[in-house]
């Protein structure tokens, strides 16, 4: 098996898509979803032109990764400098990664034109850039920007910055169609040419501006190239990037090809959800192997074909990518999946336990509500212990009550919030202030239970999230909120729904809640036992 | 330049995925979107298997159509049944179309273990099937159903099947890839063989399960087919039919294939984007060719090239696809992105003039507190107006204050607001109820305001999204709220941030409402003159 390597370039290219952008914490959690994975590399940001990116490349340092490697990315050097004196070459050295992504320009338009040097000046930038950053021990995969552009253009040229960069010491040569406006039979060629020529790994980086980024990485492969860059839900500028998440399954499953590290393939689709749950992007449910809609069966005949033998309707088993098979038309989803978590609770529990059955009659009807609880396992486990009768309230509301206004004198607070509840018959009136509404209700709850439950103090709230479920919706539609939560031990998450941002968030608030006094109780009941 | 017929099946394929339903109307509307694009073919229903597609094809009758033709689709007869005694036969006829497609099976694995009959009776079921329609004057496509993978398991049966089809007379021969699992090169190699072989047409009808739709589409006409099936956007069970915007785009404009009628071509964007407006189902913004981010560049140095030559990061013209250039304004893009804007506003403004200096500069500032102006296109030229003077408010806050309450009695108005406005010295207070906050403030303020400005009534909200901005924040973190608006000339969408979510979108609401009235002035200005 011929071993492919794969470079993600979510943080970096994955954040020049529209609608995307990432905070430093957000970065790291995407980073350590990506090593989860097994990619090779994630490309992680580009020091030179935003300084934003070494903040992350410091936090990163604590890091510690599995498997992939951190690399940062620039260009070559500026015209007429020597690469030493550079500053942009310089914080991409300070970003300390053993190695670096540099792409130059392979296209002679976008030389003369766009970046206004002669083409021997870009050849001395491309040679000397690469040959600074290997003498300070650094490896350097070379992107050859525009290549098939150039390449049709004028290939004599095109190949030039190539040799230029492997002169100069590259590890991986990545032909990159920019533009994404190539069609495989070129990049097919182009590939094999390359290939033939070099000694050193041979890459591909495709956008999907033609709708053929899957295609062109993996027509790319069958000529040769060792190495795919991507982002793994495809984000990225315009189009987007390749999609790795649809790459590798076609890799692996297709082309037998060995990428990832053995077993990471069934994590696909929930690792993929993840990313793009952290980026807080609409999950594209139509995408290959990853998506909800990816085995979903709704025309009788498929289901019924389906019944007699999957491979009918399934070009691929779902559970090898960790997706799930579903009927849309029938009522027999769910119950496998729900099956794993109630024998937690009830061990020996079949697809037939009463159970069983009140769960998924129970998510069904949550679902249908706006739920998910895919990134929400907190709900999920507080669901379970209700279904099951293993739950009691920690608390009844009485009620709650908000106030918004605005001009406010003080934006800190400017809302405030009441609420009432009762534990075992003693009742606790409590108000709070807060920059919002959701903020004050939720340290009016706090500050009414902690009398109650003094555990609650070390219990913060990590990230709050919220999206709108229906689309085309207005200002009444409903919304989804989710909470996560920590204490010293761990980390939990929660959800609540509502036409009411405000109810949506208590509902997230409560369960938070919960869930942490009911892992409190059963971590001191272990230590008693 | 070689000829390429075209079926869309939105109405018949597409109609099987997810979250897809058309009422006759729908069918109609795109029926006649479709024909205005210039497709060969309209797939409109399966009569046999679905009563309900044969209200359509009464419908349609009465429909004047330019150039598409409407077919129904049906399987081939039952097994031990003549063709002339079969109901769901005698629907499809009964349908009234000139050429109807005809499915049946190629994979022998298909016909023993589903549909549990001889590999020779369904030989017998396709010739009997096409023969006798052909005999009722019907001119007949016959997609051969999983024709890729029975040509994987048994190569002379699969032709065999496509053979009987020919011999009884079907017009043209369409090698599917139902199950959407094969490679370009598997799909290359068989459309080559069949091409060679028969002198009717052959098409390619493929589905997206491998993210190789659109390639295996354009491989196929490579390898000589000369007939397409698909869906405009892409519709269909699973992950969807092959994406035809994509492909009619590939075709002309990067293989210079004859397709569609001449002009149609800049149509593509609109008539795309109303298909799934009509299906109500969320448009794919990063859809290659069509998407509104298909053409937006949001990377600093992407846009500078641009500015100099659109060729450097634009692979086609999007004029072209009736698409449109955007730069998005973003942290990383600086001052060149702004003049475009901004000589709209003042013509002869160069990247040192105040206005520019100004408008850079607040972007800064609202950047820094989490505005994004990408997508928010409305509340950005608001802030231009604002920073080149040219800008009245139309109404003065007094102030607004919300309630929201919990046990709440009636779910549907569980929160309150109050807005007192001013407008030229005159005050109105009014109050309204709704599902939620925001949702009570938006009525109250619209209720304030139609006094005053009457046009407002023909304003709605289309969207409106929140996201948290700070990530691991808390309840009280920043929110971003979008509105998107639109009355019935246009769509436009703004933008609030706040760490009070009312307050947020009280922002964005306005900014909405101010688009509207200017738009509305400069609108009856335009007419005046």
């Amino acid at each position: 098996m011929r071993r492919v390597t794969l470079l993600d370039s979510t943080l970096r290219d994955g954040a020049q898509g529209e609608g995307v952008s990432f905070s430093v914490s957000d970065k790291v959690n995407i980073a350590l979803a990506l090593d989860e994975l097994g990619v090779d590399f994630i490309e992680a940001g580009n020091p030179g032109s935003n300084p934003k990116d070494l903040e992350f490349f410091r936090e990163a340092e604590k890091l510690e990764l599995r498997h992939a490697k951190l690399v940062a990315f620039g260009s070559t050097r500026k015209k007429n400098m020597a690469a030493a004196d550079d500053p942009g070459l310089a914080s991409l050295v300070s970003a300390g990664t053993d190695t670096v992504v540099i792409f130059g320009k392979s296209w002679d338009f976008h030389v003369e034109r766009i970046l206004g040097v002669s083409l021997e000046e870009n050849l001395a930038m491309i040679s000397d850039t690469v040959s600074y950053l290997t003498g300070l021990g650094k490896r350097v995969i070379y992107d050859a920007e525009h290549f098939f552009d150039g390449y049709a253009a004028h290939p004599d040229y095109a190949m030039t910055t190539i040799r230029a960069a492997a002169g100069a010491g590259a590890e991986c040569l990545v032909l990159c169609d920019t533009n994404g406006g190539s069609l495989p039979s070129r990049i097919n060629e182009c590939t094999a040419m390359v290939t033939s020529e070099f000694s050193v790994p041979v890459g591909i980086h495709a956008h999907n501006d033609s709708g053929l980024a899957v295609a062109n990485s993996l027509t790319a492969v069958e000529a040769g190239a060792a190495h795919v860059q991507g982002t793994l839900a495809g984000f990225g500028e315009r189009c987007g990037n390749a999609n790795l998440s649809t790459i590798i399954a076609d890799l692996k499953l297709k082309m037998e090809m060995d990428c990832l590290m053995p077993e990471s393939l069934q994590r696909l689709s929930g690792i993929t959800r993840a990313v793009a749950e952290i980026a807080n992007v609409t999950f594209d449910e139509g995408m290959p192997f990853v998506g909800l809609h990816a085995f979903a069966h709704k025309a009788g005949m498929h289901v019924d074909a389906i019944t007699k033998d999957p491979v009918s309707f399934e070009h691929v088993p779902p559970s090898q990518v960790g997706n799930a098979r579903r009927f849309l038309a029938s009522e027999v989803g769910g119950r496998a999946l729900v099956m794993d978590r109630v024998q937690r609770l009830e061990p020996g529990a079949t697809k037939d336990s009463p159970l069983v059955i009140t769960v998924v009659q129970k998510l069904k009807e949550m679902e249908a509500q706006g739920y998910q609880y895919e990134g929400a396992e907190a709900s999920l486990e507080l669901l379970m212990k209700k279904a099951a009768g293993k739950y009691r309230p920690f608390f009844e509301l009485g009620h709650y009550r908000t106030i918004g206004e605005q001009p406010s004198t003080d934006h800190a607070h400017c809302a405030t919030a009441m609420v009432k509840i009762t534990v075992d018959g003693v009742s606790e009136l409590s108000a709070a202030e807060g920059n919002g509404p959701v903020h004050a209700l939720d340290r009016a709850l706090r500050r009414a239970l902690e009398r109650f439950y003094p555990g609650l103090a070390d219990m913060r709230l990590k990230d709050f999230k919220v999206r709108v479920i229906d689309s085309g919706g207005n200002t009444g539609a409903r919304v989804r909120v989710l909470i996560e939560s920590a204490d010293q031990n761990m980390a939990w998450t929660t959800i609540g729904v509502s036409t009411d941002v405000i109810e949506a968030s208590w509902i997230a608030l409560v369960d938070s809640i919960e869930y942490k006094l009911i892992s409190d109780i059963e971590h001191r009941y272990k230590a008693y036992l």
